[in-house]
C-alpha cells in the first residue's frame, strides 16, 4: 500500500499547493491514500465546508487537525463527516471524532488523530494511553493504522512513536509546519517522522506573514495573522509499505523535484 | 495620605459595585487617591472608552492594567489618556505608558504598572529590572509610589514584593481574581498583597459564568467567556500611610460591613 | 463533624507550627478530622518517613500531596500507608493511592487528592471526570467526601468547585502557599476555598528565603532553594458542617487570634 | 569562508560522533570555523571542562549553549573561557556572556548566542532586542555574524531569522534535538534553518533512552534521564559564503554520506 501524508496546509496558498501538486503526484506514485491536516485550511485558522471540500476533490482521502479543529464555527456543519478527524484525546464531551476505518483497495485503513500535550493548552486526556485504547478496538479490523500526533516537543512525539513502534503502520507529526529530517523505520518496522511540515507559502513564517508574527513578538500586542500569499511550498511524507521505502516530499513552485 | 486600590473589576456588574459602593466609601475613609484595575471592565475583557469614564466618574483617579489592556481595539481611542496606564515592561514598541506621577492634596503620586512573567504567553521585559529603572526616574519627584503588578505566580509577586521593600510605598497583585489574605508590611516598609481580587459577580468563577468555564474545561472546545451578572462583590485595599494601617475590603452586595 | 484542613507545610518551620498549634486547636474547636497538605515537609520539597510521622503525631488524620510527591526516593517507604495520598488523576501507573475512605466517630470520611492541569507541567488525567469516577464509586459508602484540589489557576479551581457543588462536603485549593479570602458556601452546599495557604516561615516568598528566589528572577540562573525559618504563620479553614460554619485561621507565632 | 555548525551534543555518545567525524570532515570540506551547541555534552545536562576541552580539541571554535548551560556547577570553572557562550538575553547579572568576536584567516567572526522564550521558562530579555544591541556594537568590526538561536517555537525561530535578514550571515536553530529541513537563503542573504539537530545516539528519543522518556510520560512521576549509546547521528549545517552554499548534513555510523 502507497500512503501520502501532508503537513498543515495553510489558507488559499496552501490549498492551491494541493490542487496543483496532489493530482499529478498521486498518478507518478501510484498513491492509494491521501491523508491531510487541515486545521489550518480555512484563511490559517480552521476549517469550513468549501475549504474540506476544496482539498478532499483534490484527492484526499482523510482530512486530520488538531488544536484549531474549532476555531471556525462553520465546521460544525462539517464535523460529523466521516471523512474529518480531530484529536481522539480531546475528552469525551467533544464533538467529532478522533479516529475511522476505510476501506481501499480491500484494504482497511484506520486513522488516528491525536494531540501530545506539551505546550499545548487544552485539556486533553493521555494521548499514549488513548491510542492503547483504539489500538485495542481496531488492530484486529485493520489492515494499516496511521497516527498524526499533533504536536510541539519533539520529545513527546518521538517516544509516542517508540510506545506504539510495531503497531502502528506510520506516525506522522504535525503542528509546528517546518518539517524534519528524522524520517526513519523504527526498530520494530513503524515508519515515522516527527514533523511533516509545511504546505503553504514559502515566503513566510509558519505559513503566516513575517512582518506580522514578527510585530508580534515585538510590540507585545495582539497582532492580527493572515496566511502569506506567493509562491508555495508543498510537504509531505510517502511511504510505500511494500518496497519499505518512506520519502519525505518537498515541491517548491516552480522548481524541479525527485521522487 | 489614604488610598484605596480595587481589582480585577469585571464587566457590567463589576462597574455597577464601583459606582453604587465607592463614592460612599471614599467619604467613609476619607480616601485621598484610588487606582482601579479595569482590564476587564468592557464585558470582560479590555476596556473601552464608555466603560473607562464610567469607573472614572465615580472617584477612581487612575485605571492600570495587564494582559487584556488591548482586547478591545477601542481602547486606542483612550490609550494616551494620562490616566490610563498598561504594563511598563512591555516592549517600548507597545502604545500607552507604564507609569505616570499625579499631584493630589499637594503630593506626588507615582503609579506603576507591571506584570509578572511567570505563565504569561506575552513577551515581556523583566519587572524587576523595569522597576528599578522607572524609580530611578521618580524617586526624587515622587511622595509615593504605588505599584500594580499584575502576575499569576504567587512566588513571582511576593518576591517583587521583597525586591522593591523601602522604595514602594504599595505594592498590590492584580490578575487572579482572587483576593488572598496575606496583606502585610514588608520588613522595611513597603504594603503588601499578593492579589486584590475581584469586583464583580460574587457567584461566579473569577467573574465569568461558571457552566461556560466548567464546559471549556470538560469538552476542551473553544467556548466563548460572558460576565456573570446578579449579585456583586466589591473587593479593594485601603492603605493610611499615616497611621500605618492596611486593610483588605470585601463589601458584598446586599450585605453589611466593617471598614 | 469538624473538620480542619492546613494548606502547604514548609520544610522545619513549618512542622514545628503544626506542632506547636494543632493539638490546643484540635481541643478548643473540638476537631474530628485533619487533613495536610504534605508535599513540602521534608526542606520544602517531598516528603520523608520521619517529616510524615512528625506531623501525624501531632494529630493530623490524612496527608494530602500534589506535583512534590516523589520528590524525594524515601517516600517509595510510606507511599502504600494508608494515610497517605497523592493526586487521584496521576497516572493509573503512578504508584500510590488518590484517594480513601476513613472512619472517625462512626462516620465515614472520603478524603480525594487531585491536581489541576493549568499551568502544571505535569501529564494529568482530566481532573473533573477523576472525581465523578471517583464519586460514583464512594458515595454510597460515604458520610463526607473532602477534596484537596492542588492547583495554581484560579478559574479551574473555581470552576471545579461549581462542578461538584453538592456532592463534595469541602473543596478546599493547595499549591500557591498563598490563602485566599474567597472561602465560602457554594449555591448547593458545598464548602470552598480556592487556597487555604501556606504553613511555615511568615517573612518568606511563599516559604522559601526570598534572597533565593529573588535571585533566580533576575539572574536567570539555576538557584538552590531552601525553607525559610525564624517566626511561623499557621494556616488553615475550618468547617463545622452541623453548624455550617466555615472559618479562616491564621495565627501568626507569638501573636493573639480569635476563633 | 566555510562554516560549520553542530546540533546539540548529547553525552559520552555525541562526543564520540564528534571526535570521529570532524576531523575528517573539516578536511573534506576545508572548514574554516566550527561551532557546536554544547549545553549537553555533559551526560546529557550541561557542559564540565574536560568535556569542554574533548570537543574543543576535536577541532570545535567555539561552543554555544542554552537552558541547560548552567546544570552542572563545574561549568563555573570554564564559563569565562572565550571560546564558550551562553545565551545573550540572560539578564546583565547571569554569568559568562552572550557573544564574542574571533579571528580566523584574518576575517573577524562573531558569534552571539540567543534563547527563544516561547515555551521556556527562564527569565530571558527579548532576543531580538538584544540582536540589535550587538550588531550595532560589533557590525562596524565583523566580517560574519553567526547567531545560534536556542529554542522550541518555529515561529519565534523563523520570525527571527526574517527580523535580521541581512544583518546576520547565519542564524542557526538549537534546541529541539531534531533537525528541521528548511535550510535556505532568506530574501536578504541571511543563511537560515530552524534546528540543526541532534549528534548523538541515533536510536532514541532525543539523544535520551527511549523507555525513560515513555516511563515519564505514562506514569507521571519523576524518571532520571541518561544519554542513549550506541550508533551515532551527527547532524550538522556547512556555509559556503563564497559558493553561496549551504547544506545540511546527518551522517549515521557505519552508513555512507554524500556532501
Ligand atoms: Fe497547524
Ligand atoms: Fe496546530
Ligand atoms: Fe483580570
Ligand atoms: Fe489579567
Ligand atoms: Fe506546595
Ligand atoms: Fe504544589
Ligand atoms: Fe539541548
Ligand atoms: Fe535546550
Amino acid at each position: 500500500m502507497r500512503f501520502l501524508v501532508i503537513g498543515d496546509v495553510i489558507g488559499r496558498t496552501g490549498r492551491r499547493a494541493v490542487k496543483e501538486v496532489l493530482p499529478s503526484l498521486k498518478e507518478k506514485l501510484s498513491i492509494d491514500f491521501v491523508v491531510l491536516n487541515g486545521e489550518n485550511l480555512a484563511h490559517g485558522n480552521g476549517i469550513t465546508k468549501p475549504t474540506f471540500e476544496e482539498v478532499i476533490t483534490a484527492g484526499v482521502d482523510v482530512i486530520t487537525s488538531g488544536n484549531h479543529t474549532f476555531d471556525k464555527k462553520e465546521v460544525y456543519t462539517i464535523i460529523d463527516d466521516e471523512r474529518l478527524l480531530r484529536p481522539a484525546n480531546l475528552p469525551p464531551l467533544a464533538k467529532g471524532k478522533g479516529f475511522n476505518t476505510y476501506e481501499k483497495n480491500n484494504k482497511r485503513i484506520t486513522v488516528i488523530n491525536l494531540m501530545g500535550r506539551v505546550f499545548i493548552g487544552i485539556p486533553l486526556d493521555c494521548p499514549f494511553r488513548t491510542f492503547d485504547e483504539i489500538y485495542n478496538k481496531v488492530k484486529d479490523t485493520s489492515d494499516y493504522i496511521i497516527v498524526d500526533f499533533h504536536g510541539e516537543a519533539t520529545s513527546e512525539k518521538q517516544a509516542f512513536g517508540y510506545y506504539v513502534d510495531s503497531r502502528a503502520t506510520l506516525v506522522f507529526g504535525t503542528h509546528t509546519h517546518v518539517q524534519t529530517s528524522d524520517e526513519r523505520f523504527l526498530p520494530k518496522g513503524t515508519a515515522y517522522i516527527s514533523d511533516v511540515g509545511l504546505t503553504g507559502a514559502y515566503d513566510s513564517v509558519i505559513g503566516i506573514k513575517a512582518p506580522q508574527i514578527i510585530e508580534k513578538f515585538i510590540t507585545g500586542m495582539p497582532v492580527k495573522y493572515e496566511p502569506e500569499e506567493g509562491r508555495y511550498i508543498f510537504q509531505a511524507l510517502f511511504l510505500d509499505t511494500e518496497e519499505k521505502k518512506l520519502k519525505r516530499i518537498q515541491i517548491k513552485e516552480g522548481e524541479s523535484y525527485e521522487l
